[in-house]
């Protein structure tokens, strides 16, 4: 029975997911990406689990959902909020490469979370890496079979592939893939499936910045009013 | 590095879980509840890590969708389906109560999955336990806080109020528990969480029943053309 918790959660409307880590000796838990319209969902669990919050993390600011982190902090007041150092957004904690999240310190079982900046998609990217489960949070940097769009938020395919192939590739082949999203009820991957399969990065440098130069997406709908909530942990309307 | 592979999928539309196993030593598979509607999602992806699709089961016959188990058996020539022998259904496998079904005996690390029958959302109900992993498949019989309805295709609640307490909640606490459903984007419970939290197993058996009785549910908009082409492993067309 392990002592580590992992729960992965879908919010519909932006096909979103949320991560909730917790190691059960200590019952101290890091949420990743929570998104405001399902913050009571994971608040609830939190609570029947018994689970003390002490970080909400985002990988980045989002441009299509609204972060939870600031409601979680007000809903669990000990939970601190983390983002990258060059995001831009409010934090209390800002992290870049190479830094380290810790929780359950107290106990013989701490989860520990290795940060490594993977600008691209956006330029305060992170991706958060549980080397003893085996796993990486990849956010929008990397994707099942996919990765985020770079034609917005500093968005630059050139430098999403070197972080990609530098930063993500370069770790053990059975590591699983936790990304922010999916639109296709895939749930998760490995390191070798993305380097075998994924029709974008398999692509040399060039080919991958056409293509990502040619997507012709829609402007993101909720962009607008995403991203300036997202600088300020998801509670702007609360502070206006 | 574990020699096991669970992957869970989600089909949107009728918001089903699939889930698929390997055994990773012999490369056999099975899948389970597959979904008509993303066969070919999910045959890519068994095609792409090289595995041998041995069986597709069914926890039951699905009243929201049409499984894939047919479609799955055309792509895949060594794939039989499995569905219980008091669901009706035509199937190349028909199991009961305690029997096991195997992939991966010729290795060291085979997975083996006890079918347990659990009336009460149909009468062919059956979840399947894989205790190696600690996890079991509980089909429509439990959803995670919640559990399936019991108004037509021979729903009893009284039948299910007692598989339930008696076929599922005996199990050790710490096992996942994998529906076969959610609509609140939960991907996964504990046994544990669910004798605790369910709101509506943790009710006496007459007050469950009253509630069951009670839901007030839609007819299923899919049932009239679900339930005879899962009668046929989601052929029916291809047959008529």
């Amino acid at each position: 029975m392990s002592k580590h918790f992992l729960r992965q959660f879908f919010e519909l409307e932006s096909s979103t997911y949320t991560y909730l880590l917790a190691d059960l000796t200590t019952k101290e838990a890091l949420i990743i990406d929570p998104v405001v319209n399902t913050v009571e969902r994971d608040a609830k669990i939190i609570q029947q689990l018994g689970l003390q919050l002490r970080y909400a993390l985002n990988t980045h600011i989002h441009a299509d959902h609204i972060t939870g982190s600031g409601k979680l902090k007000t809903l669990f007041p000990g939970c601190q909020s983390i983002i990258s150092n060059v995001s831009g957004a409010k934090a209390d904690i800002y992290i870049k490469d190479g830094d380290l999240i810790k929780i359950g310190e107290s106990g013989k079982t701490p989860i520990i979370l290795e940060c490594r900046s993977t600008p691209g998609h956006t330029n305060g990217c992170t991706c958060f890496i549980w080397h003893d489960y085996g796993a990486i949070f990849t956010g929008d940097t990397l994707l099942i079979r996919g990765c985020g769009r770079t034609d917005f938020q500093q968005g630059n395919a050139d430098q999403l592939y070197t972080s990609i192939h530098t930063k993500i590739f370069t770790l053990p082949e059975y590591y699983k893939v936790y990304p922010a999203h999916d639109y296709t009820g895939q749930t998760c991957s490995t390191i070798l499936e993305e380097k075998k399969y994924n029709p974008r990065l398999t692509k040399l440098r060039e080919e991958f910045i056409d293509i990502m130069t040619n997507l012709k997406l829609c402007y993101p709908k909720q962009i607008d009013k995403a991203v300036p909530a997202n600088l300020l942990c998801g509670l702007q309307n609360d502070i206006e």
